[in-house]
């Protein structure tokens, strides 16, 4: 076990204001009416348009700084825990410290996991936080989806939507306060490419795109091969992080999937017999924000007083790699 | 100061065997002979044909592992810190697992601080070796610059080269032994625009690539102000750096610089009055090759003897952000 004293002080969003009702994707798309919610259980979701993650990812960090009436003066770090990139080069974090206008001198970097980027950040930079090196740090997640969507492949695009949050972490002095209490990551290879962008990188320039291989620039996801690997693996991994937090899931207030599809985490929630009260669900009006989901879901939890201070909460969810992650902390 | 008591066991290369010489290049790009050397120091550089980030990302690692006789079973967590991503979507890091062709379930994740990546993920994994989270960790830096360059900017593309790098460390026992002594990374937002790829991801998507907005997904650089910009805050950087870890210029056995470029290079080390000796110079070599940079050159400096069990050494640079980024190590 590998307790880090940290206190989660603050959360925020922001939610682009472009709604996209199942009404007008079901017109788009030529789906019968009432399609959509049946089939994955989204009613709305945001697009951002004429907007950048970086400039969403600001509203999202003042959000949540002035909630305690703070600014980023008051910040040692800013980490960006994303899905995409805004610009192949520079980092999110360098883009949106310029987004902010922030000309405090403070380190700016990014952490990628995909849709566990967010987890995978609060693992990593706890132990600093832990450790004295930052005292106070925003981690925000930021993503885009929708200008990647394959509007050929139904069940993927009409999934997605847009949106950010940030999260104020600092170090907790009293060792029966906030902690984060266990973590667990695990990425399985055979997993690799049932979810990805193959272009925009390096090995698929943009300037090989070409009206023949368009969609290898879109997001393809083998939703049905990534669900049955991932349920393969999920009860007993979750299982693994409790045993490692010691605790039981009755302990637990509130689990905050990643909000990846409401079949599988309903599922989940049936499998390991969940109340609906412990269970945080946002993916109806959100739809999947990629790294946003846990972070954003976990905003609302607090905001709407599901999760109170002294409440043990598990984040966890699936991503592109494939990667299963979680997290059990004190809040 | 942050001691961290962790232990570099292994570092291992792969270069590309394409070599491009000053001569390939000033005959393409019309310019005249030893134009080239004189401007940027550079004799050589590899460009990577046919492979991806993630082969050259496994043949580093492996040459890394086979140098202790071990295998990546021996390893618990799998970091990517590279400046360009292979794909959009999954990280670099599960893209390598998949290449190493590797099984067992470990954490496979990216960090991204451009040409600092290598040391901003030193500096996180750091922390969660020292505190037992993982016991034995790869670091690798895998880039490909050879494709993004954009060949009408001669100060640019002449400069780049493809290669790869990994480390692997361990937690170190010893409280005399092995440790990071101290680091620091701070970035500035008058910087930001100055070195990036402006398209690729959620803003400028490849299906907006253009004849007309072409260099748009190239590598675009305004060296002289990235020059200006760094020399500035370089000097006041570096004695904060050595401050923090309680020493000085002269104990250090090897200041590791981002191989950025020569001239800059050159003029840090006179103004710091640095002899030879300490100074690790591959440019000439391989060329700047982003984030494998400084894990080649580290890696060079080891396996030529110039760097020895218990001598302070330095890694040391600026990335893309703008971002200057340090840290002192006993090896």
């Amino acid at each position: 076990m590998f307790h880090r004293s940290v206190r989660i002080i603050a959360t925020g969003k922001y939610i682009p204001p472009t709604v996209v009702t199942n009404v007008d994707l079901e017109q788009k798309l030529n789906l019968p009416s009432g399609w959509i919610e049946k089939k994955i259980g989204v009613f709305i979701r945001h697009y951002a348009i004429g907007e950048t993650q970086s400039e969403m990812a600001a509203k999202a960090i003042r959000d949540a700084l002035q909630s305690v009436n703070m600014t980023m003066e008051d910040i040692d770090c800013l980490v960006g825990a994303n899905g995409a990139m805004e610009q192949a080069i520079p980092s999110n974090a360098a883009l949106t410290k310029k987004a902010l206008g922030l000309e405090k001198v403070i380190p700016a970097f990014d952490i990628n996991s995909t849709c566990l980027s967010f987890v995978v950040a609060m693992d990593l930079v706890s132990h600093m936080v832990a450790a004295g090196q930052y005292r106070r740090v925003v981690i925000f997640s930021s993503d885009i989806a929708s200008n990647a969507l394959n509007w050929e492949h139904k069940e993927s695009c009409i999934l997605f939507g847009d949106g950010a949050a940030a999260v104020v972490i600092e170090r907790e002095d009293n060792p029966r306060g906030p902690k984060i209490v266990a973590s667990k990551l695990a990425t399985y290879i055979e997993g690799a490419h049932l979810a990805e962008v193959k272009g925009g990188g390096t090995k698929l320039h943009p300037r090989e795109y070409r009206e023949t291989n368009k969609t290898d620039y879109l997001f393809y996801m083998e939703g049905e091969k990534m669900f049955r690997l991932s349920m393969k693996y999920i009860p007993d991994f979750l299982t693994d992080l409790l045993k490692s937090a010691n605790c039981k899931m009755d302990d637990i207030t509130m689990l905050i999937p990643h909000q990846a599809s409401l079949t599988a985490m309903k599922l989940i929630q049936r499998k390991l017999g969940i109340p609906d009260e412990n269970f945080m669900l946002t993916i109806q009006e959100y739809g999947n924000t990629i790294a946003a989901s846990i972070p954003l879901a976990l905003h609302d939890a607090i905001s709407q007083g599901r999760v109170k201070r002294g409440d043990r909460i598990v984040l966890f969810g699936t991503s592109a790699g494939l990667s299963i992650g979680g997290m059990v902390l004190e809040y």
